[in-house]
């Protein structure tokens, strides 16, 4: 084994050490996390808005972005709390990010939390932040190849967001084809069709997380 | 500095001496080459499969994904010739890649090459595989804060090609936003506004490309 991959390791030991302590912490907390994960523009940032009305007054968010601030005025203006993280040059959110936001925002009162990844289908995928589970969202505009073409992600999430249904009439996207192997990478997965602007499948998918962190509370009696 | 950063240095120096090498064989080759970048999704294959018609017999694509040859079948079903790698965990192509690929795919007779990098604004920006240019592909259904979130993807790239504009009327996208985020992020940089399913832009696409390919030559007398 090569010294990089060693010390990589390290590096990766450490992430998985703060991401247990925050797991840890948030469980007792009785806040229950999720990891958006998807590339630039599938639609994370919409989707929490068009989830805020539903959830205001006992969630909050913390966005990840390279460069501005924008996501979290925009989910301010939905009526949540909000906090942004800039990555500068980094890919992904790492578990000490989140640790070192906590230090600034507080998550007293609420019991969800969602954390937006920066927008990429990769990365994020590999890294564990403190979530109780990450979430894969593909828009129908990206195309229904890249559940097939980004499986890591997929293997890795606990359900499957397919966000801007209303475009569908205008484009070519096969959406059964997009479950079926979304399914084939990660068997019993969860499945989502959705649209922020017309509001569909956003009480169904809401149900879902609400009834995911209800099991945890119950196993951590 | 950290044991960690040095080796890190050390693997991006052994790139860089690989991308020189790659250019100098391209360049001697009279082959100009260009490095695609963007999101999934973002209609990198697509916009490819546009310009075919107007290059096949001259252009040659490597098509870089996680998995799948699907790009690889899209681009020889438009009449060019393709080359698929599969990272398999990788989030970007390297130029060792792109140098084992060359042992198994032919360039002779072509003046022309795509190399389409893995879906992914971010990474990809950060290595250099013997291109003579980056250029950032991004679609209007993304959203018009993408260049200003994803700068350095700007900042790497000499074109900025804004996809998918065919859409437009059933989307909030403010195209004058975005080509004044990317002027910002990198000034003088050239901007397309493109539909692979209407045709808008390639030809003025493909002009500059060729106007670049023959100040190179001029370059290089």
């Amino acid at each position: 084994m090569s010294t990089t991959v060693k010390l990589e390791q390290k590096v990766q030991a450490k992430g998985h050490e703060i991401a247990a302590e925050l797991r840890a912490m948030f469980q007792k907390k009785g806040i229950y996390v999720v990891n958006l994960i998807g590339s630039p523009g599938s639609g994370k940032t919409t989707l929490l808005e068009g989830l805020a009305s539903r959830i205001k007054g006992r969630a909050a968010v913390i966005e990840g972005d390279l460069a501005t601030d924008e996501d979290k005025k925009r989910i301010e203006a939905a009526g949540m709390r909000a906090y942004q993280i800039n990555t500068v040059g980094s890919c992904h959110l790492d578990a000490a990010m989140i640790r070192d936001a906590l230090k600034e925002f507080s998550i007293e009162g609420i019991d969800l939390l969602f954390i937006e990844n920066v927008g990429n289908l990769v990365c994020p995928a590999s890294f564990e932040i403190g979530e109780d589970i990450k979430v894969a969202v593909v828009s129908v505009t990206e195309g229904d190849d890249k559940p097939a073409k980004y499986p890591k992600a997929m293997k890795v999430s606990s359900a499957f967001v397919v966000t801007k249904v209303d475009l569908l009439p205008y484009l070519k996207c096969d959406v059964a084809r997009m479950k079926r192997d979304v399914q084939a990478a990660m068997p019993g997965i969860a499945c989502f069709t959705t649209s922020a602007t017309t509001g569909e499948g956003l009480d169904a998918f809401l149900a879902w997380i609400d009834a995911r962190a209800k099991e945890r509370s119950a196993e951590s009696v």
